[in-house]
């Protein structure tokens, strides 16, 4: 067996790898335990496998290869952001780009995950709460698995977020409420409807596809870890899988570096993780109304927010937060130096780059990765105060002297 | 030189390799001739390199490598679509997902090698007319070269797609018009402004790009050609370039077979080249006021109309078209089968490829392609006829009784 237990981050209590994800003494999250010492996995086998992130699958919880449901998510580019690097004041900048995956985030990895571990439970179907982009990225795997999806989402999502999970064949539920209220309605229909919640009864699973932003990211560099990243945090469990991810490779040996600098970018008016790095406290303090633009980050009760505080400080990173503006300005800054669109989420780790290096917390010459997260087409109207207004021109040469200037 | 001279498509005269795109003598398109017997490209010199369009780079039309501007597009997924094919009936059928090109449609494939060769011929700006998706493409690559961008956009195209040009610091200029009156205006601004108008003035090199479609097939597949490929059409370009992909493969003997069958897809408001194809014609009938959900197939006038319509009939493909309902439903099929979201113009190819399936013109063991060329993202609300709606619920546990069915 692949898994050799679920363990109680808290106690460290060992559970059978079944659908558990709370430990039944101290209500600690469970994690996925790996037979390490069965996994043979080198970078020549990797390299010849498939551009997916099942080419990791030996660190993916899934036993029985049959059950993957794969729609192609994961091993997407790692641009090397010249451009984007002389404006900011640094030497070596990378894009983790995560707008082109199937779904268009980086939702489908946890996502493709959980949703084959699902089938591998037997579970006859799936949902999840979402602002948004998980909604999508699990009703695209239920629709390869053929299987029902119930997607729970806070009634003020962007709307093309919406009508691409149903377009999927999801059934979508909007809540009167905050994510965490559609959480919370989630939760009850995994626990008395035997269904699949990802990021709720699965999570334990779905987590685990997150740890491939670092897999991937070391791979593409040749097998070497950067050596800062800045992660766009919501609930933190990316963040704390993108540190695992580094681990596991250097449990492996496939990389040697061990301690990579990461840092949590969130938005001003919803960031419980950064102000507990800021404030130096071993308490997250829930956000009850979130209000940002980067609606993918507003999770104001961060299921691993602590988790997430803690890996931070220990990695040597850094806490930062960005207002609205400073996190549209990072959304053109990115589409016109190197030509990716993002969402607000993603941009907000550029423009946490951009306030570190300003602070000098961030040396010109460490080698860095930004993650962008999701596509822009997600949220078109998000970079502009007010709608942008076009001047129609009539079809006839004489106009083009007043648009034109060389 | 890898380029040996640009030729007439129809007199044959030669042209040297300069911004020249029509025959001085005869009108017609210049069409790029490369020095073949010194190209040296095996399958095994190409699997090594990078997984983008750039990989067949000796045949594209740049001559210095420093001039090439690369955001990542092309090797996009060739999806192997089992749920989908079941459904219609055809035991092998592929999607070539473009969807996640990096500004989300095929446009990046022309958009990189037109940018690209504006540098090489040292020209002060770009820019294109477009019916949205080229716009993005352009746009996208002129930020990551640094140089301005002018688009002429119909006023009325879907406006995530102005929004996401605008972003890449694109100037964008609406024209009271149709998609050849915002094309003509182009023209003039290329000609009078010495600016790389990419689908104009650089259109022979511009085309060049979208034969990495055909390429990246054969390899996909394992240097097989596929017996039959369906091709969302517009101007015809795509279609053309296709069929010298595959041409141009088994000249360099990367692949054996000569035949492939080339389908022509077009939406109902706007099918000239179908039109042309069924009518057995060989004029081009214009279609002045496009009338069609799949805006980026709505170009009245196609450029490379007859060019396709004969390359279809040699080809001993088909042409079909459909209406906005089937192009819907087409959508829905897709992403609840295979959890790919295309826009209207990407879907054509899937409706009509179930029309010929139905019509006994594909046969059921015809390994078959369809071109699925842009992402739904850029149009989300074209799959309803009226927006969707919702019941928002209260987070309460007591709703779910009436939501979920087992």
């Amino acid at each position: 067996m692949r898994v050799k237990s679920l363990q109680c981050r808290i106690c460290k209590k060992e559970f059978r790898a079944e659908l558990n994800y709370v430990c039944d003494e101290c209500f600690g999250p469970l994690d996925v335990i790996y037979n390490f010492d069965e996994i043979n996995l080198t970078k020549n086998i990797i390299s010849e496998r498939e551009k997916n992130l099942w080419r990791y699958n030996e660190l993916l919880p899934i036993e029985n290869k049959k059950n993957i449901v794969d729609i192609g998510a994961g091993y997407t580019p790692l641009h090397k952001a010249k451009k984007l690097a002389e404006k900011i004041g640094i030497k070596e900048l990378y894009i983790k780009n995560d707008t082109v995956n199937p779904s268009f985030s980086f939702k489908d990895r946890p996502a493709s995950v959980a949703v084959s571990k699902c089938q591998e439970l037997g579970l006859w179907a799936v949902g999840s709460p979402s602002t948004g982009n998980l909604a999508s990225a699990t009703a695209a795997h239920a629709a390869r698995a053929g299987i029902p999806c119930y997607i729970f989402i806070p009634y003020d999502i962007e709307s093309a977020k919406i009508s691409q999970a149903q377009i999927y064949g999801a059934h979508i539920i909007p809540v009167n409420g905050t994510y965490d209220d559609a959480n919370r309605l989630a939760s009850y229909a995994g626990d008395e409807y035997d269904i699949g919640i990802v990021n709720v009864n699965v999570r334990t699973y779905y987590v685990e596809g997150s740890k491939t932003l670092a897999f991937e990211v070391c791979e593409q560099l040749g097998w070497v870890a950067p050596e800062h990243v800045i992660v766009p945090t919501g609930s933190g469990a990316l963040l704390c899988a993108i540190q695992r991810g580094f681990r596991e490779f250097n449990k492996l040996d496939l990389i040697k570096e061990e301690k990579i600098k990461i840092s949590s970018a969130q938005p001003e008016g919803c960031s419980p993780i950064v102000d507990a790095i800021q404030n130096n406290s071993d308490l997250i303090k829930p956000v009850k109304k979130p209000n940002t633009i980067a609606k993918s980050l507003a999770i104001g009760e961060p299921g691993d927010g602590i988790f997430a505080v803690n890996t931070v400080k220990k990695s040597g990173g850094y806490g930062e937060k960005v207002n609205n503006d400073e996190i549209r300005e990072a959304i053109r800054l990115l589409a016109s130096t190197e030509g990716i669109f993002t969402e607000p989420g993603g941009a907000v780790s550029i423009a946490v780059l951009q306030k570190l290096v300003n602070q000098g917390k961030i040396n010109s010459d460490e080698r860095t990765v930004c993650y962008v997260t999701g596509n822009g087409l997600k949220a078109p109207e998000a970079p502009y105060t007010q709608p942008p207004k076009f001047s129609i021109v009539e079809p006839k040469r004489e106009v083009l002297q007043s648009i034109i200037r060389r």
